[in-house]
């Protein structure tokens, strides 16, 4: 085998269990020259939404030959698919459900492969932990290189959850979307910079965005920029723009969550 | 020393400390060439029973040479043993007082040894951290591949803790027991497929199970089989059955912990 | 290449999002073979304290050329300095914010080097996460061993945190502070052993201890002598006295956090 290979992990497992482990020690005892990275383990349980949204922000990180395996996976046991899809000369595993929406729509050219080849899994399959006895394995072997289409034949459409899109509802309103928040209560929305003329050309436009009843008109640049208190927004370290509060939580502030609505007015 | 050596970790240190990475620190200064799997470091503080669980379940899944750490010690600076158990072809490093019971009690053949060879200890020894101070070093050690008897003695009778039996009150009432509850929630009883007619021998026998003074009477195969905000029982990815809340928690919704008593009737 | 080196990470990034594994995905991109040791990424947000706090305690336990990446960086964005020490054989690179007070306190000497070299950072910088594009990309270039001076010019006074001193109000009298709480709930002094005559000439002097309004006169070798419920002193795994309640919380039963002030009296 010789060459270390890095495969990330993304579940809802959390950490207190044992089941992260178990996909590790499998895969391990199938290849012992392995770079693990956990990606997260605390995507919330079954939420396929979130999960797919921390992983599409982390994979362009990584160099090509990383093996992603992501099981959020609350149709474990149905006929759901299991997948390999290789795009960006990376690899992803894990259940066709949507978990990989941000790759398959990011990346112009992928091929995705339904895993049947079940000599490649641990064995007996249980019906509750595919993440063990059927992800992990196949990640195991794709380290060791075996061809993709040894795990099964190519398929089409793989699913891909809905992601909000922009509404511009007339030419002065927008109707955005929180994306995600994260840890520190920031809300990543699915606005960009280029979509608001207070940063894509300043000085043109006023702009202000309405949200959980509340007014917010203050663009920046850097978090320092804010006041203490102060709601504002901020170009994010993703692609998109963010409503954070300066050393404080904007989703508490604004007991706002995922998939909240977001009001732009321009004048 | 040339060949990367797995070291799994399982503790209650938490992960908000220094503890943990204290201890890999003290590991890779004796051997750089350590791929570490963390196990849990969420274990209850002094839980020796849920540690023990956890790593009962997660050891079967690693190679052969891996090395366990686990470091639950509420005895710590007393004179419990410290000790080294070789089980199924691999090592288990310690206190010796019950956290290893799962090996112990699955494993028909294995040699324990207890350590007393200070020279391997981290100068000086605090009398609250052997985690950093006995147990990594002696695991450093033991990457290095020292002869085991170079750590100490071989000493009989580890401590096991007593584990709770299946009681077959009579033909027709079976009384068990919650062993853990994970972190979706689910219970793990220590009831077995085998010993429930409605798996074993389907169409045979009806069943119930009797918890919380609520009553079970779904017995499926899959999470998926499952109604919504259904209380039922499945076949846990372990050996044993669960009972489960498809998309939910079975421990909040009947407010079980390990320990719960569960009655059995058959008719 | 070559030889694996060890990169330490500490944050207050949490463990939910994709913000570690970003940056450990940047640094594989720029060597593959690294091993990767969490110290910490539960840092309470923006607390630059308790992350040096927790720093300081865990890099005397790795081997030389060890490389630590600290990022609480609450200025990120501002004019705050990105540096790198060189001291005690191992590398840290972070913000200049006091967040390696620890390390310029206990070690005699030391370099410190200002980040400038812009052509090792991840384009483009985002405003508002260097770890990913500055601080984890100058890592992964140390670890495959550029001169430190080509990251940018030696620098002098770097950031210290102010660190509570002991107070010797009279000779019977000493004023003391909660350095931190680790999760157990234990309370860390900034007291030593040989600060306290019942440790240091046991038999001379009574002491006792006064936090929170409540008296400690309770000075034990280990956490087993203590009493189930009694709250009592212990020399911690650190160089510091600690105050712990055995099988429980002390900072619980004190309501006591990090700067507390304690009150010890000799007679």
């Amino acid at each position: 085998m010789g060459q270390t290979r890095i495969v990330t992990l993304l579940s809802d497992f959390g950490l207190r269990d044992h089941y992260v482990s178990a996909m590790k020690g499998v895969m391990l005892g199938l290849n012992p020259d392995l770079c693990f990275v956990d990606i997260s383990h605390q995507v919330p349980p079954q939420d396929i939404q979130s999960g797919a949204f921390i992983l599409g922000q982390a994979y362009p990180c990584f160099p090509a030959d990383t093996i992603h395996l992501a099981v959020v996976d609350p149709g474990v046991g149905t006929a759901r698919k299991a997948i390999v899809i290789y795009a960006a000369a990376q690899f992803f595993v894990g259940p066709d459900n949507g978990i990989f929406t941000w790759i398959l729509n990011r990346e112009e050219s992928f091929t995705v492969y339904e895993i049947t080849a079940d000599h490649y899994f641990r064995k007996p399959v249980s019906s509750t932990f595919h993440g063990r006895d059927i992800f992990a394995p196949v990640a195991g072997w794709i380290s060791r290189n075996i061809p993709l289409q040894q795990v099964g034949p190519v398929c089409d459409n793989p699913v891909r959850l809905k992601l909000p899109a922009l509404t511009r509802v007339r030419d002065a309103l927008i109707q955005a979307t929180v994306l995600a928040v994260d840890g520190f209560g920031n809300l990543v929305t699915n606005l960009k910079p280029e979509d608001l003329p207070v940063y894509s050309a300043p000085g043109t436009r006023n702009c202000k965005m309405l949200i959980s009843q509340k007014e917010i008109t203050a663009f920046r640049r850097t978090f320092s920029e804010g006041a203490p208190g102060e709601l504002f927004v901020v170009p994010g370290s993703s692609e998109y723009l963010e409503i954070v509060m300066r050393n404080g939580s904007a989703a508490a502030a604004l007991n706002a969550a995922p998939g909240a609505l977001i009001g732009v007015v321009l004048s």
